[in-house]
């Protein structure tokens, strides 16, 4: 456990001052967010604040996975480098889109063309990687199968669907964070909550790990470094947790798109990895359902010709125009979070101490 | 884990919709919380929100427990059924100052003194009785040994001196939780947390259970009834949990000292029969830390003849005054209960995993 909570101390302490000084460089460069013009109007006074808080995030993932690994004298996996990689790719895809709002002073930033191309991109680069590497027990770091809290044998497919699968998973969750990331302190709270739950589930996974002896039985799971991805996964989810620190209401730093693409990326990585890419809608129910009411809305505003389901997507807008406070919303959410990681988890334990 | 699921859902749901019915019949008759006077002067808003909340909270866990009895059509345990007593009995402590409060319109309700013994008659009886009742392997809910992360055999009080320990714990932690019930869901979501902890310390007991042939090693843990004890700690951290959709700010309802000292007293009852009564200085440490910022606070005001070492105790005024928003001081302290929390169960699993 030593190297875990290693890396969750680094990534927090990294957090906690990064932060503060990453506010004070974009506050002193004047580099505020451009709030875009069809938010609600009280969101109009956040124009200002710094944004690509997202970078603390990565910086403090690398030196705290690297850091660990250093100081115990491990060497890297497969698996927690591809979901470390996913991660930088994707936030620096988001950089570049945070940066190109900022020298153009607008709220656009790149074409969503481009963002689209980058993130496919990237998903399919990590996704043909992550069926090739196999260890020494020929497991690689994902399956060919659909997985719900292990690979599902009856959804095994063929490897371009798979990789196919893989990247829309990647996609769509790199973008749903993103949509879900704007309440202060939404996205990075939700996010924590996630990321603590794959922590619990690599550490169960690798006590009952089918490449050791001792474990190796009937209801073992086969997965690919599982110690090493619960170090990625507790930075990840520290890292948020300090964050948090800073953007909390009222927030004095944004995820910005380097945050919230790469940390949806993440996830979404680590249930490739960890063989449980169906409970993620389930632990990132929260996200979905954000996501879900944005194509509710325009869907139903196209086919009916300009009716609206909600009074605004994502959904946390709907809730602050039935006159919710931006916290109350915040909070509320946190707990519908909380309370589909819990199922979730309760689901993925179930089915182990079931299967006995 | 069908009771614990069980418990954990009837409580959340009966504080969902339990929470909502009381805001309602209380603001019906006008019965909101006088705010007391020496509070920061922007707290004076907040005169006329409903209080008593943790009625709801008695109630809720009451009915999850026995529900979850009935429909599973299992005995209650003793341990169970001593830290449920507990909780209710302080609930009503609090329930009756609460009243008086509201019925004489003031800020102060019952003396401190008339607070203090019940209190301490509470803990007295909860104490006594968690040191008889065996089982059929002569475990009683309590021991004498004060302990961490299981009895501390170095530390065997006799009879006497363990009541006055476990008296001392029970009042002190009501206390501390109600000095933190400051701020619109601090309390609540702290609570939330450490019982949620709570829940994992028993089922990890369960597991690893003397009582039980299969798991009765060199490093089994001694305790009375530790899956019945998860069960009411889930229904606690459940109905905390619910209660905060309302309690969050803004706040439509304050736990009063109904809730505040009875979820501490349910924490260190909880601490007692788990035998993890010094870890609890570690689960709420946040708790600690606030009634020590008001030992200090008086303490130093005394012996320097007026001088302040906090611009406002508890703890959580001072950073008010410092310019937090309530949010950000409530979420901060938030994270900084996850951790300590973190860190206590960190060091409980590593006591067991070491120890193999």
């Amino acid at each position: 456990m030593k190297m875990v909570l290693g890396a969750g101390l680094i990534a927090l302490v990294v957090t906690l001052v990064g932060t503060r000084w990453l506010i004070g460089a974009l506050a002193r460069r004047h580099y505020g967010q451009f709030v875009r013009d069809d938010g609600p109007s009280t969101h109009s006074i956040k124009r200002g604040t710094p944004t690509m808080g997202g970078l603390v995030l990565i910086i403090a993932c690398v030196v705290a996975y690297a850091g660990a690994h250093l100081v115990m004298w491990q060497r890297p996996s497969a698996s927690a480098l591809l979901v470390l990689g996913l991660f930088v790719a994707t936030g620096l895809l988001g950089l570049a889109d945070d940066w190109s709002k900022i020298s153009h002073k607008r709220s656009l930033g790149l074409s969503a063309r481009t963002k689209l191309a980058g993130q496919l991109l990237i998903g399919v680069t990590f996704s043909v990687l992550a069926l090739r590497l196999p260890d020494g027990y020929h497991t690689t770091p994902a399956s060919t199968a659909i997985s719900f809290t292990r690979d599902i044998e009856a959804l095994r497919l063929p490897v371009v669907l798979a990789v196919v699968w893989m990247t829309v998973l990647i996609t769509g969750f790199s973008n749903a964070v993103n949509l879900t990331d704007g309440l202060d302190g939404l996205a990075t709270g939700a996010s924590t909550m996630v990321f603590a739950a794959f922590v619990l589930i690599n550490i169960w996974q690798y006590g009952q790990w089918c490449e050791r002896a001792t474990t190796a039985g009937a209801r073992c799971y086969v997965a690919r470094n599982p110690y090493d991805l619960a170090v990625v996964a507790v930075a990840l989810a520290a890292a948020c947790f300090g964050f948090l620190w800073w953007n909390a209401r009222p927030a004095g730093i944004f995820l910005g798109d380097t945050g919230s693409l790469a940390l949806g990326a993440a996830m979404a990585g680590l249930a490739v990895v960890t063989r449980t890419e169906l409970l993620l809608f389930l632990l990132g129910a929260l996200f979905v359902v954000e996501t879900a009411s944005v194509i509710i809305q325009v869907g139903w505003f196209k086919a009916s010709h300009g009716k609206r389901v909600f009074k605004m997507a994502p959904l946390h807008h709907h809730f602050e125009l039935l006159g919710w406070a931006e916290e109350t919303v915040v909070v509320r959410f946190w707990i519908i979070c909380g309370l589909t990681i819990v199922v979730g988890f309760g689901i993925f334990y179930g089915e182990w101490v079931l299967g006995q």
